[in-house]
């Protein structure tokens, strides 16, 4: 990856590129955006972006990166170091989903994308675990303010807690409805409250 | 849909296009598969794929219908009647993943593929319900036997056993094993076994 552009007009372009990229791989798929519609649909032009990405598996890399940012922004609680509330990361994981339409997620969205392409592959798998940890940080706060039990696997829980919000997130994504996503997030939060 | 073809030379031709549509559009993505990709490598002549689907859309259908049926087939305790165990379906849905190399979802890999297209959308939401109607089939057989507490919702256990198995799959394809897919079936199943 190249170094991050210094100047704000810099930092503004390559953010256009990035988030251009990302509406676009989301909506289309990685295979199904060519930088030529990157371009077109950012106004920005070739030496432009190759001048802050080597190619498009470099753009990639650092869309994928902003989807994570995308989807830890939206999710406060698990950065909030006062919050030792498992619900309100709940709250906020519906709420987003709710925003979009119950859309896919923007993250596990790109996940059978990168099969073929070991360097897109590790990177999302290592943008995962980034969310994960911090999800576990999350339920051990709980654990330490006594709202979940001290015995439960704090990496497990995270671990099912995410599953639930994956596979939560396609189901009302084809119901287009918050049914399949509240319900098995509850149900794992049943589990484990006092 | 055009009717099912008479000789079984017919249904073999048909077959073809449909098994080999489905690999690639499981792939590929639908978009990502054009007809004559489907043609080249099922071995099969463009009169002959429009003998038997009107156009993409049916094909695609179609490939949907058996990306259902294989899913199905991979599961036979939702069809046994004989079967009251729910830990059966999560062996089975366990050695499916393990067979196929920790694989996408046969159809969970479409839902998002289909936003723009009614009917397709429509489709892959109906062979969802089937698969949560068998499932939901199921658990009341366990409920029956006495398995499952039967104050339990049937329909609410098959959807959130279903959305586990959606997350489950997406992660332990992301992460190349079984621990996701697992661990969160067995967390649904601790919750209602007694």
């Amino acid at each position: 990856m190249r170094p991050e552009p210094t100047t704000s007009r810099g930092r503004r372009t390559r953010e256009k590129i990035v988030t251009t990229a990302a509406r676009l791989m989301h909506e289309r798929g990685i295979g199904g955006t060519p930088l030529e519609d990157v371009l077109a649909e950012s106004g920005t032009g070739k030496s432009q972006l190759y001048h802050y990405f080597g190619g498009k598996q470099e753009l990639a890399v650092a869309v994928l990166e902003h989807q994570l940012e995308r989807v830890l922004a939206a999710q406060p609680s698990l950065s909030d170091e006062e919050c030792t509330d498992l619900r309100r990361w709940r709250d906020e994981v519906l709420a987003a989903a709710d925003e979009s339409g119950y859309g896919n997620c923007p993250l596990g969205a790109f996940v059978g994308q990168v099969d073929d392409d070991t360097e897109l592959r590790t990177t999302l798998a290592r943008l995962f675990d980034r969310w994960q940890d911090a999800l576990t940080t999350l339920v051990r706060r709980a654990q330490a303010a006594g709202e979940i039990p001290a015995d439960v696997s704090a990496e497990h829980l995270a671990l099912t807690l995410l599953t639930a919000q994956q596979g939560g997130t396609t189901l009302s994504h084809l119901h287009g409805s918050p049914e399949a996503l509240a319900g098995s997030l509850d149900d794992v939060l049943a589990r484990v409250s006092r």
